[in-house]
């Protein structure tokens, strides 16, 4: 006779294994295989270990789980199912049909705990190690003797292919230098991925690569042995100087007849192997998504547990609230992402001068004016914040021990800078920045679009936005990568002509919370417009506007420009009124935002009834003709860029305002 | 007094250094620092080890050389000239000049020595691992007893920067996991990167890391000890199991007043700090680029060296090719890159089927019939080989100690995949390609953009291309990446409509040498269109053609789509006949293709006076106003997909025939 408890424990063990593997099934599709193995390892985290509240799963200070291995997403919907959660049976039955809260990969879902869009291997890592940042930080500034206000940990599943990406390496080799030791990891280490046995593709000695990095280290042999996993978890715990790794050894498919081959990992096991993997592990057959009222009643103890745990918390919160008011006001304001009243007082301007300003300038005085106002904006760049001009000066850098520091080094990990900003605006509580040159975007790229997805404001610095950034060529000069993250669904590309228009383009993007946002700025100095002269300040929020009005107001042609190139078209215009060709000059430092405007705006800035238009933009032409239509015309790049000083650069690929002037003289006898 | 080898030694290292210096100044842009550090171990290993011929830069057993950190490009310009390649002293003093051959980072440049295009950090280092695989494979696929004619060593040079990156992981982890004992890496470790010191970001045990990869790790204490350099090289080439890891400790900007700092990295020393430099370091200061006779005497003796050298392997290889004729004339196909005779004999054909075709199944019968042809086409897959069906089926695994393996087993390390495949193609003697889904094209952005830069044949291919993918859901689907592929300049994008399509596709592809193609896959079964009936021969190789005539030949509507859309669109064109709108169907399987054809042929497919086109893709419409024009329309997705079975997501967004005709009937009323 196994002891009740044991049996307790085995009964919710199973109960999740099946939920998964009846779901699967139901779907004919999804991936069975690590939930087998890993149910185990998911259970005592969640039932011994995991601070949270299933009634409340927006408590700031629950413990953070992530699942990076999101194929194993019935593992979690089970697991948020069973411990209370609003997340229905009905939906796991629904598992991966249209509508349900249940889909093939985990989507961000805070209502329901989940906490990140999870799928593409590696993200989730990533995120967890933004969110053991974000504790870190917002621990350091708000916590004061004996109120542990921001207390928890961020607890992490991933899998064999999480550990093969580079995102892992550069997340985790990060997190061990920044000593997160409330960041632990408990890897599912089958041997197994979709191609077969690891040994194809895959020998490296993971622990030893992880005491690399600067991280503790525990194996547990057998992913069945509770205790073992339990031990692990509690000696995890304990170690508070450096992120934990907790290796387990577990068999994909277990107790299916598939057990440890690829052929459990991504389809269902099918009626047979179900009815024989039911009957090894001693489940009944019927009813399919069978759950004992023993394995729910014990795991809906959470709800309870949650309760308590809130309680005592908010208790903590309210006496902390009422020594530190101030602190509150500022906690509670942080958490909504709300901006401090007056941030924006006092914002730089710009007049124009002789020698002109780099956007990637303007961005850091209008940092470093808010950041002051702005306590819990946070941000960094991948080894290049001379380069970005993000630094916030004399407000600290974010090291081991030193987790005040508004700074972060990301080091050189785009990608990880990536994730982890994400990670860190999931978790709440800061206004995340990460600056990089904007041809790096492209190592950053899955992120991007994750972020997207979530329709989280994640704040992304891309300078050095075109050929314009001169001798270190074509290798370091973008010129697809405007139209690639124009095609990203709810991200919003923003790139400022000047100074002025940076800093209204920073000024809208702090307050926007619905996705992500770009920001495309220059290595080189730009004339100054006259913010006297020139609307900028409302014209960056609505995406376009006209800068320059024709003589006569009555355009025969527009050109349309965005960033750097918009004083080139300032330039022509003077020389094509001067030849008599009323000439009318659009900047439009963002298409999203001028296609969220009204018909009529968007017809008055562009009149249907003037088809000569010319677009000069630095880069890939793809999609201009929305904006310049049949008759036509863009000065773009279809080539990549050289090595040489940027003027040089500029001109010989056309950018003159020569060239601009005879492309639009053309355009207006054609038309 | 020193030795007098020793002062040649000297004599040569400053050489290096200070043509560095020199060039960076007059071009008062460019990275000086590197170059200070790292050239005593440049110069250990081209002066004692590198086998190569400057006379002949394209000698296909050469050692390979890669400078994974491009931003010290003139450590290997100063080489190159040194040496003996066909690089001036002019286009030195030309550095980072419009024109030049000396731009700022390396771009590949066969003819003088430039092996691969780097300085996006990591690029290099993965591409360096793909050329020792290949190198793996042609010696064992081509060297006999006693014919040793693929026999050479791949070396690197790599920073911290190459380090922090995620592909140095996934690519070192695969290099250990291969054993590919003649790949040599030495790391300049420098301990400082742009931002400052590596205390900030980085402290992390990259010998253990490295060790836990299963390489052979040395370390040199002070890069400037030639003799401890030279003694670690050797071991490190009589290492045959494992690939070595050279951890040289060195110091940037050596010599200078900037000696370990940042400052010293990324501008100019400046004309004082330059007198410093030469003064510390017993240089004269006049004139700019001197170059002591004994320092190029020496240097140059590289010359006689690789004639020495080349003229050897020639006897070799000379009595290899008459010893075995046959081997010898496949070699010299495959080095030119040519296709056997009746290489395209017997493709597979496809007939109308009541289920249809995958077009990824399609292509694994493509790959699968002419693969026995053409024995060094050789690929792989980033543990997708199932799915995306790439598997070359009974040609073996490319596994250690068994490198005749064609299939190659990237493991869940996309990025990997693609640098690799890059060094491969570079290398030459082969035909490469590399399956993932689509989506994960984002993981290899930065190297699918350098093989395009480099315009070097690699082939991508994507499968699970659209929301026809189904439940695996929203970070599955690929929206974006259709756009973002075209955008990049040289980059030839194929999605082909059925399984003749993409057999039509991988002919034309695999033929193509001019630039890296993607060739776009369904997961999802679609109809195979009657290859008697329609023109996909001849037609996907145009780009676009005219699939479907309408009635009387006198279209006044066009549909236009690609990939699994071109079936909806014959589908709604049947119902939109039947309601008296002659309608034509163009299949447009390649937007770069159809770019190229004659301005007539483009009029002919898309008539300029049939203005109600309407294009059909699952996919981002960014870009397709410029075939669709000002009075067409675009059936794309503006949002991200979502889990459930595919034909109820194509519904729910909107690619159905009733909605395709309703938008299409509105389009002829407007027109």
């Amino acid at each position: 006779m196994e002891k009740p408890e044991a049996s307790v424990d085995e009964l919710c063990v199973h109960t999740i294994r099946f939920l998964a593997v009846d779901a699967v099934e139901k779907a004919r599709s999804g991936h069975p295989g690590a939930p087998l193995g890993a149910a185990p390892m998911a259970y005592v985290l969640w039932d011994r270990f995991l601070r949270h509240n299933p009634a409340n799963p927006l408590w700031p200070n629950r413990d953070r789980f992530v699942l990076s291995m999101g194929h194993a997403s019935m593992l979690l919907y089970a697991l948020l199912y069973l411990t209370g959660y609003p997340l229905s049976m009905e939906e796991i039955q629904n598992f991966r049909q249209w509508g349900s809260r249940t889909p093939g990969h985990p989507e961000r879902d805070p209502e329901v705990g989940i906490e990140t869009t999870t799928g593409p291997l590696g993200q989730g890592f990533g995120n967890a190690v933004g969110m053991a940042i974000a504790e870190a930080f917002l621990a350091q500034r708000y916590n004061r003797p004996g109120f542990p206000v921001v207390d928890h940990y961020t607890y992490v599943m991933a899998s064999d292919g999480d550990m093969m990406e580079g995102i892992s390496h550069e997340a985790a080799s990060l997190a061990g230098h920044l000593r997160l030791g409330k960041l632990i990891v408990l890897y599912d280490d089958n041997r197994v991925t979709i191609d077969g046995s690891t040994d194809l593709a895959f020998s490296e000695d993971v622990a030893l690569r992880f005491q690399a990095y600067g991280w503790h280290v525990q194996r547990v042999a057998d992913g069945n042995d509770l205790r073992a996993i339990e031990q692990a978890l509690r000696r995890a715990r304990a170690e508070t100087e450096r992120p934990s790794l907790i290796i387990v050894r577990t068999h994909i498919g277990y107790g299916s007849p598939y057990q440890d081959s690829e052929r459990a990992h991504g389809e269902p096991l099918g009626p047979e192997a179900v009815r024989a993997t039911k009957e090894r592990l001693g489940w009944p057959l019927e009813p399919a998504f069978y759950v004992p009222q023993a394995a729910l009643t014990h795991m809906r103890r959470a709800v309870e547990r949650g309760r308590v745990w809130e309680t005592e918390w908010r208790r903590t919160h309210e006496a902390w609230a009422r020594a530190y008011p101030d602190l509150a006001a500022e906690w509670e304001m942080a958490h909504q992402r709300r901006l401090p009243e007056g941030w924006d007082a006092d914002l730089p301007r710009f007049y124009p001068t002789e020698v002109g300003v780099a956007t990637r300038d303007a961005s850091s005085e209008f940092l470093n004016t808010v950041a002051r106002r702005i306590p819990y904006l946070v941000g960094g760049s991948a080894d290049l914040s001379h380069s970005n001009k993000t630094y916030l000066k004399g407000l600290g850098d974010f090291l081991a021990g030193h987790y005040e520091g508004r700074n972060i080094h990301f080091g050189v990990r785009e990608h990880a800078m990536g994730t982890i900003l994400t990670g860190m605006v999931l978790h709440g509580g800061l206004i995340a920045y990460g600056g990089t040159f904007l041809i790096f975007s492209d190592y950053m790229r899955p992120t991007l679009r994750l972020a997207a997805m979530m329709r989280i404001p994640v704040i992304y610095v891309f300078t050095h936005d075109s050929i314009g950034l001169g001798e270190d060529g074509p290798t370091h000069q973008p010129v697809e990568h405007l139209p690639s993250l124009r095609a990203i669904p709810h991200m919003t590309v923003l790139r400022p002509a000047d100074a002025n228009e940076t800093v209204a383009a920073w000024h809208w993007t702090l307050q926007y919370q619905e996705g992500p946002v770009a920001l495309v700025l220059t290595r080189q100095k730009v004339p100054v417009l006259d913010p006297e002269r020139y609307p900028v300040w409302e014209g960056v929020s609505r995406g376009a506007y006209i800068l320059q009005e024709a003589t006569g107001d009555r355009p025969r042609l527009i050109l349309i420009a965005t960033g750097s190139e918009v004083h080139l078209a300032l330039r022509a215009q003077t020389r094509l009124e001067a030849e008599g060709i009323p000439t009318r000059v659009v900047s439009m430092p963002s298409w999203e935002l001028f296609e969220r405007q009204p018909p009529a705006y968007r017809h008055h800035v562009l009149p249907p009834d003037v088809p000569a238009r010319l677009a000069i933009e630095a880069a890939s032409p793809l999609g201009w003709e929305r904006w310049v239509g049949d008759h036509g015309d863009v000065l773009g790049l279809r080539r990549f860029g050289a090595s040489a000083p940027y003027p040089v650069i500029f001109e010989k690929l056309g950018f003159t305002v020569e060239h601009v002037v005879e492309r639009a003289r053309r355009l207006v006898k054609g038309g």
